[in-house]
């Protein structure tokens, strides 16, 4: 299926210029390889987790760098293989002129994930443990590395695993039963695998209930703003990215896509969608036809809505939400502007929760707000994105609206949707199961239903898995991972 | 004059998304800041040169990475200082969470260079290796490659050394006559002291010349095409380019600045300077106006002209190359579109070298083609680029005229600006010497003049150094070297 017997070889820093470089070379041949070329020591002779510098060189004699080699052998190594990692300068040729060297010696140029993959073969970590290490190279906020790591570390396995033993014990003693078929024995007590059943459907029920938060930490939440032609919008985003941007800017390479800005509150990334359609035509939003920004609308979570207070009603504001407005979406509506308000009546108190309220425009506010509140909407008055009033308050209310009291890290989240789709197939089993138990069909069928729960749980730590399962999963890391 | 009393810490892998980042710290509390927040093993017990697996952790108990730690201890490391490297999954985030954890731990971020500039300042190497470090990282071809690693490894350091030990001996017995200098004695072989400073003058000359070269050689060799419309340059320079093509993107993050292509030939890089300017208009270059291209016509080593075989004459060709020229310049002049004549002649033969020739526009050709071997220029004729025909003689021909016989990357090359200045502030000074020797002048002066020579030579490894000097120099490296 795969093979192991070579020993791979790729660059496992980013590309670019550095201060080093480091090579890493795993497989039976990597030490004696690295011995090959590198002179200074004999490394077959050093032993485990060692240090060795020295330089390499090419057949020609001719030195291409002085290095330092780490020596990790089989199995206490991170692919459970013979690994030499290679720190060299962080020149590109030098990478180059190694690489090649290492590949003329017998190695040969490993496929991205190769090196984890190897470490999920060879049993150092499970599939789910493997799938972690490319979404903890890849998190770029505190909540979405605490549930990388959590799942690294064994936090989804551990659950799998034991509810997949308590499965199993149960389903040989069914198996057992068929064994025994014409002698309409039951060793399978039918009343504790029931309450069994009951009691793992409750505990994977929970794991999907996490699928949707942990997927959108993963992913980030996005989120549109809306608003007509100078309702402060501009202002409120750069008013909500400039504490932020001191930090986003210190992690230097945070990639950036479509979505114009991320914004990250409590360590929750927010994925800000602000379109030029959506900025210019919420009025006419049918008219704009630009499929891409309704699109992007319709896949958003959170509705932020800004108006200018002094503008502006409810029944307006109403209006525009009601056609944006999607099933599921949160929505967050904002009073903005109201430092206008401030300096006419020089006291901070907004005209949206007095008796000034009854004075505005429409006498019907007070219904339509309580129609809000009962959608779920959120009301955040008194924003003067301006002069940086309540700015706070928009973001306790984005990151309330997203996550609200749902995320404990140190529980197990779902965040991949693989693992969601094997996580469902389970439940849908084990409620077939149930189903066959209840109206007393032959037990033939009933371990059928859990051995296919028993294989949906087993594809999420890789105990079940194909060559093509392995590819796609791989195939998503990083080359030298 | 430096604090090496902090301890440094920063990245020093490249930036971006990758398999693994590496950080670095350098101090005396180097192991300990890593010892407070690593958990697995107590570092401060392990030995120099080995690795230790294990979690670190924030004040707070959450994990940030699970990580391998180097440890090298003073002063067998890179900086001659207790050093650990930690090897953690190449997240931003990551990174930034470790390199925040151990600044509040108590290091500081090092500056650009730091780590090198302390190895040079604990005395692990001189400043004319620490430069080479830079040089090393930079190199993007063969013989920078060569030259660097050269002087990383003590190349010119070690002439310069013995000539200063020479010199410093002859020294010491003047200064000595001083002492006595009522007494009028000399210590000093005044016959033997001139000598030796022709001996090291001679020396110091052989250096010098190497500069040129080295310099080309370090920068890249500036190369300019030349040609009338239609000349077949673009096709030449994509037939030039084509092979060496694979080479490049190979080594992927090679820079390309202002000058369009790079073409590497036999480990030497030409930048290929193919200016819209000179492209269009080489007849009316003094018209132009555009500065730019005559300044980089002006800043090139070799002038490359290519023209249409079939449609123009050398007479015509002496006349471009007569405007474009400049002092100094190497002239490569190409024939090209001669698959043409090899249609219409069938037979592969040039009408620049057989009888055709007399029947050329101009019976002058032999007479100007004289003058052009006489100025040095080379003549290649033959060509097609269309058809591949003579590329290789191309290539031959701009490596002889760059580099020639005079590359041996086993000797001393001096590549660097600083270096060559300093040599020649000794050169001077040895001059003066010998002069003053000459005329009978006092031994003060003698002294002076050699004490200036010494102090010249001790710049370049750093034995004479100011803090200004070390800070231009390391502000050129990368953070993290």
């Amino acid at each position: 299926m795969y093979n192991l017997s070579d020993t791979i070889v790729a660059l496992s820093t980013p590309q670019g210029e550095g201060a080093i470089g480091v090579i890493r070379l795993s497989g039976n041949k990597a030490i004696s390889i690295c011995d090959e070329v590198f002179f200074g020591k004999n490394l077959s002779k050093q032993k485990s987790h060692t240090l060795h510098f020295g330089t390499i060189k090419n057949d020609d004699g001719k030195i291409i760098d002085e290095v330092l080699i780490s020596i990790f052998k089989n199995p206490h190594s991170y692919t459970g293989e013979d690994v030499c990692e290679v720190s060299c300068h962080g020149s590109q040729y030098i990478i180059q002129q190694l690489l090649q060297l290492f590949i003329q010696k017998g190695a040969r140029t490993a496929k991205a994930g190769e090196f984890t993959m190897r470490a999920f073969l060879n049993g150092k970590m499970d599939l789910s443990q493997a799938e972690a290490v490319a979404d903890l190279i890849a998190s770029e906020s505190e909540a979405s590395h605490s549930i990388a790591l959590q799942q690294m570390r064994g936090g989804i396995s551990n659950e799998i695993k034991n509810l997949r033993q308590e499965l199993i014990d149960f389903a040989a003693l069914i198996e057992l039963e068929l064994d025994f078929g014409e002698e309409d024995v039951e060793f399978a007590d039918r009343e504790k695998l029931k309450n069994l059943i009951i009691k793992i459907k409750k505990l994977i029920q929970n794991l999907l209930q996490t699928f949707e938060l942990g997927n959108a930490i993963k992913q980030g939440i996005n989120t549109v703003i809306a608003g007509r032609p100078n309702a402060g919008k501009s202002t409120l985003l750069n008013t909500l990215l400039q504490e932020d941007r001191a930090i986003v800017s210190d992690i230097e390479g945070t990639t950036r896509d479509v979505i114009e800005e991320t914004l990250n509150i409590q360590g929750i990334t927010f994925r800000l969608i602000d379109t030029a359609g959506l900025r210019e035509a919420t009025d006419t939003i049918e008219a704009i036809g630009i499929e891409k920004t309704i699109e992007k609308v319709n896949q958003s979570a959170i509705l932020m809505y800004v108006f200018d207070s002094m503008k502006m009603d409810i029944p307006e504001v109403e209006k525009d939400i009601s056609k944006l407005y999607k099933e599921g979406m949160k929505v967050l509506i904002i009073s903005n502007k109201e430092d206008m308000y401030y300096e006419m009546h020089d006291h901070p108190k907004s005209h949206y929760n007095q008796e000034q309220v009854t004075k505005s425009k429409n006498e019907n506010w007070d219904k339509i707000y309580q129609e809000f509140k009962n959608k779920g909407f959120v009301f955040v008055a008194n924003v003067s994105a301006k002069k940086n009033y309540n700015i706070d308050k928009i973001k306790n209310s984005l990151y309330n609206l997203a996550i609200g009291e749902k995320l404990n890290t140190s529980s197990t989240i779902v965040a991949n949707s693989r693992h969601y789709e094997a996580l469902q197939g389970a439940f849908e089993s084990l409620d077939q199961a149930l189903h066959n138990l209840s109206s007393g069909i032959s037990g033939d069928f009933v371990a059928m239903d859990i051995r296919h729960s028993l294989n949906y749980l087993g594809e999420i730590t890789g105990e079940i898995s194909s060559e093509d399962l392995l590819d796609s999963i791989f195939s998503r890391f990083c080359i030298g991972k």
